[in-house]
């Protein structure tokens, strides 16, 4: 085996050229065999072993900085950078990240996990190169999907007119997570589908180097010329237009072809862009045949590719999407958007029954938001569903956009809270924060997913503007469901359990966590009231007076960041109200950021668990006691 | 004057072809008058008579929907709707709103403020259209500055990809409020510079409407010469290649050619672009020969061109622009990054200076947070220099990339607070609020000019993370200024004024507030006690003991939003640490979006004045007191 000689990039460059096809069949069973027991995201990986290998060949890091958009797709980066012995513990708490990760390796030196940010971190890095006066290679990889995201073209923008010297390698495999929409995706397949584009280029830019500059209008003209003539020939002509020398496409699974590109497009002085076609999941026929489901992937049996699957109660995910399918049936107004997730976010069903009402805009949380606030403002009931972590990118649009016109968008936001193995940058923890102050918004969480589907139907009868359901990455409590589910009062708590010892105010699967710890009191004879919170603004201002009166410790617990939470809502309102006889405890996500882990774990950590809330009760419950006398 | 006899689009149909060149002129006469009183955007309003005219000409508003990005522009739109006796109240309170405002008229559609939201909302509403069976028209009038925002740069993929009827107006005047940088200015600057090709254009269309359609391998080939060809005439090509039929370009002050081209456009059934060349300011020569300057305007004379000038202690944000230029003088680490505003920001001092530290990246929030991140990574020290409520448009980069990251940029937050008549798109208010939550982050205010020159210091200094300033739109208090401004301890609080009857913890220029409030309850015989949080994050904790220790009534007084604010993180650190005999009330901005009015006006309805909080202060120290007893 040639993988057990590779320990870094060094030993790579030990092999000759004709050796690294062999060590991309070994990295790709390497990857299926590993993958088969821990998941993660098989078919990206699968799609740039040569790439991978060719830069690391060429290139020399981490002099020379390798960024990967997104960061799903560095495995084989990782492999090759001495973290091969690590991959049984991939996702796992203290455990390899399936994201690039600073801490890691030296060779890893931009961290992401949200899509779209390579192309400012390359031309960062490039700038922050120069003014120093150094002279390593900056190379960004990118895919087609994530070049629809408005920062990147923001970011091509700024390239093009720094001329920096740095390298974009267009990983295109025809789609994103999702099939790719959108008009840079046709002008990709133009550019794809016509080989003989690539000789023809070659010969016509020899032969127009060969055209003199001349002065005046006669240069003027002969510009133009080059310029069509250049079209005619030049696939990439709308990367040239931003500024960046085109090169490709490249077949991304030839390592000879690739280093021979990359090395020609080392040779510019100035930004280039590298078009690499790969095919996403190649060389397990299972992922190639189906690379959306193989795009991240639970542990499955390598001979049938046959997912282990997991039982239980629907996924809250498969909860909203039934429920939106049902409301669509009898309210025309009912239209879906999705950021490139309609599969993650439920959509696949409402797609097919509707599919005049389904709108994938591709990578583009921004536009989706402000998209939406333009239907509701026009009569449409939009259903912006979306990624509690990816609706961060649409904040300002949120404000602007819905909440000052008041529109009626209702928000799905799905993996609201801690999502186990994506770790830092997908965990769903902010959005309260980071909603609750906008005028206007309502927002909700259920408890279960019978609750889930009576506010789906609230936020469709609500006209009073925008109105979110945020829900999380789990299973269900397998609840039975209300054959029909009728809208909640606005506002409006619900008491699960009485209690006179102490109260906890929770949400979502907290409401849960809550209950337990009220049955493991209940054994100590000690009787806590549960509160479901199931409105986070609106709060229930008449509860939170009677709780106040009642003298009763509060305890409100939510999988949330504290700072900015259901808590500092509920503290708020207490301080504006001139309430200060009432002891009001936080347990929440505390103030750093949460890395991999399972769900079990990473609730642990932060103290989300029965046995902890019934602790702090307890000794809650004893200070205001010895307060008291 | 013909302008007497418009009171609706209704009364400017009825005028002839030939008579609105007249009209036009009336408009800009009325429109110099009338701004020398009350100040506002004159340049961008001054481009858009002729444009504006054409497009009430034409079209049939409000059924057709005219949609204005940034909405700044819309003055032209206000007279001819109906709206010309409110010039007078332009920007004042309860009077004209200087954007779009949908409660003023039926024919305002669409708000907006910030940047780049307009083709978002255009898509948005022909979607809408289509669902709903209507026939309407769709109209967005978009800046070449404004398109390279990247919500714009996804919804011209999505437009592309949907092919809807709509119309993009593109308003290029060769400038943003900042002259435009960027590969796509460079793009646009090719097309307009060959007056030829429109002509060329025409003849070669024709041309190759005779092609005839034929199968196969032969097809293809003749697709790409057409393409080819295509390229050669058609300057917008790029527009083309994103699915929008392209227009022009067309002299914007030129209504009976405007017309015809969007009479022509208007046939398209699909998508369009009308390229439309303004000069901002057209009209009165001081705008014309310095458009950034009358981008956004206060009083001035017609005559000379002369501003009035307002006296007093230097703005804060020339205190920053100082500071930095000192600060960069011995750091050569430090570099300046601004999304398109090196004016409004203070930067054109620096970019004078260190011209080579400066990097302007446009319309692009996104980006700059980003790039900045990146820059940090690589040991340069990123100042990003951005208005508060621009800042919304980059949480995400700032969540995901700089404060992830815990990279060293520096934040100076301008406009934090009111800022009076630009009015709820542009209140500085929510910073705080997404800010706050956000782990690795410092927040700083100062309480004078001089604090913000320590902080600046402290700033450059401060190795560990991310860290901001914020500071408002206001004249400094004129105090002394330190010779050698020394670095502030992170987190360490300062009492300004001493007192044993209540304490009030105020940030930024709420502090000058609180001491005025603490003179009035002093003549009382009551002694306050005034904390200057100039930390936001993190808290005084020491201090926050003390208080509490000592049972002194709190008030916490912020030119923010309650909900989240500095209060808010006051309460959750009392709540977390088991404190709660301290009673804490809160004065600050209400759960609602606060309207354009003097920055005086606004602070009074909101209760930010020295007469409410002693009135606050009395009435709070009595409740603790009858408590107590």
């Amino acid at each position: 085996m040639l993988l057990d000689h590779i320990d870094s990039p060094t030993d790579l460059k030990k092999l000759a050229p004709g050796e690294l096809p062999q060590l991309a069949q070994e990295i790709r069973h390497f990857l299926i065999e590993k993958l088969s027991a821990t998941g993660g995201h098989l078919a990206p990986n699968l799609g740039v072993v040569e790439l991978t290998i060719a830069l690391h060949y060429l290139y020399d890091s981490p002099k020379d900085k390798f960024i990967f958009d997104v960061g799903h797709q560095a495995y084989v980066h990782k492999m090759l950078t001495g973290r091969m012995g690590r991959f049984d513990t991939l996702r796992q708490k203290d455990g390899l990240c399936g994201f690039v990760k600073r801490t890691e390796s030296e060779h890893d030196v931009w961290e992401a996990g949200h899509s779209s940010t390579s192309l400012s971190a390359a031309a960062g890095m490039a700038l922050a190169r120069d003014l120093k006066g150094e002279r390593n290679r900056v190379i960004a990889v990118i895919g087609d999907g994530a070049l629809t995201g408005g920062m990147a073209l923001e970011a091509l923008n700024h390239i093009g007119h720094e001329k920096r010297k740095l390298t974009v390698v267009l990983n295109d495999n025809e789609m994103s997570i999702a099939p790719n929409v959108g008009a840079l995706h046709n002008y990709l397949g133009k550019v794809r589908s016509d080989k003989t584009y690539r000789k023809a280029k070659e010969e016509f830019e020899s032969f127009l180097r060969k055209i003199p500059a001349v002065g005046g209008k006669l240069a003027k003209t002969a510009e133009r010329f080059k310029d069509g003539i250049k079209y005619l020939v030049v696939p990439g002509m709308l990367f040239e237009e931003f500024g960046l020398k085109y090169f490709g496409p490249v077949d991304g699974h030839d390592t000879e072809k690739l280093i021979d590109t990359l090395r020609q497009a080392d040779k510019v002085d100035g930004p280039v862009l590298v078009h690499v076609l790969t095919v996403k999941g190649k060389g397990y026929s299972p992922a190639e045949a189906d690379s959306h489901k193989w795009h991240g992937i639970t542990p499955y049996k390598i001979e049938s590719g046959q997912v282990v699957k997991s039982v239980g109660p629907p996924m809250y995910t498969e909860v909203f999407s039934n429920s939106l399918i049902e409301l669509a049936e009898q309210d025309s107004r009912i239209v879906a958007i999705t950021p490139a997730m309609p599969g993650g976010s439920g959509l696949l069903g409402f797609a097919k029954r509707f599919p005049e009402r389904m709108f994938d805009v591709g990578i583009a949380e921004q536009h989706a938001a402000t998209l939406s606030a333009a239907m509701a403002l026009e009569g449409m009931k939009p259903v912006f569903a979306v990624y509690s972590t990816f609706l961060q990118r649409a904040y300002d649009q949120v404000v602007h956009d819905i909440c000052r016109h008041n529109a009626n968008v209702i928000f799905a936001i799905d993996r609201a809270g801690l999502v186990g193995p994506d770790g830092e940058t997908h965990q769903g923890v902010y959005d309260i924060a980071f909603l609750r102050h906008i005028p206007n918004m309502v927002l909700m969480m259920p408890k279960d997913e019978n609750e889930l589907r009576r506010m789906m139907k609230t936020a469709v009868d609500y006209d009073d503007g925008p109105i979110a359901v945020r829900y999380p990455r789990v299973n269900g409590l397998g609840v039975p469901m209300d054959e029909v589910p009728l809208p909640l009062p606005i506002g409006k708590w619900e008491k699960t359990r009485e209690g006179d010892f102490a109260a906890v105010i929770a949400a979502g699967p907290m409401v849960q966590v809550a209950e337990e710890a009220a049955e493991l009191l209940k054994r100590e004879g000690l009787n806590v009231r549960v509160v479901n919170a199931r409105f986070i603004k609106p709060l229930d201002e008449e509860m939170l007076r009677e709780l106040a009166q009642e003298h009763l410790p509060l305890l409100v617990l939510e999988e949330t960041a504290i700072a900015g939470g259901l808590g500092s809502a509920i503290l708020e309102f207490y301080a504006q109200s001139h309430v200060t006889n009432v002891s009001v405890s936080l347990v929440g996500i505390p103030d750093r950021f949460i890395e991999h882990a399972s769900i079990k774990e990473q609730r642990a950590d932060a103290g989300l668990t029965a046995e902890h809330v019934a602790a702090e009760l307890r000794s809650k419950a004893l200070r205001v006691r010895q307060k008291a006398t």
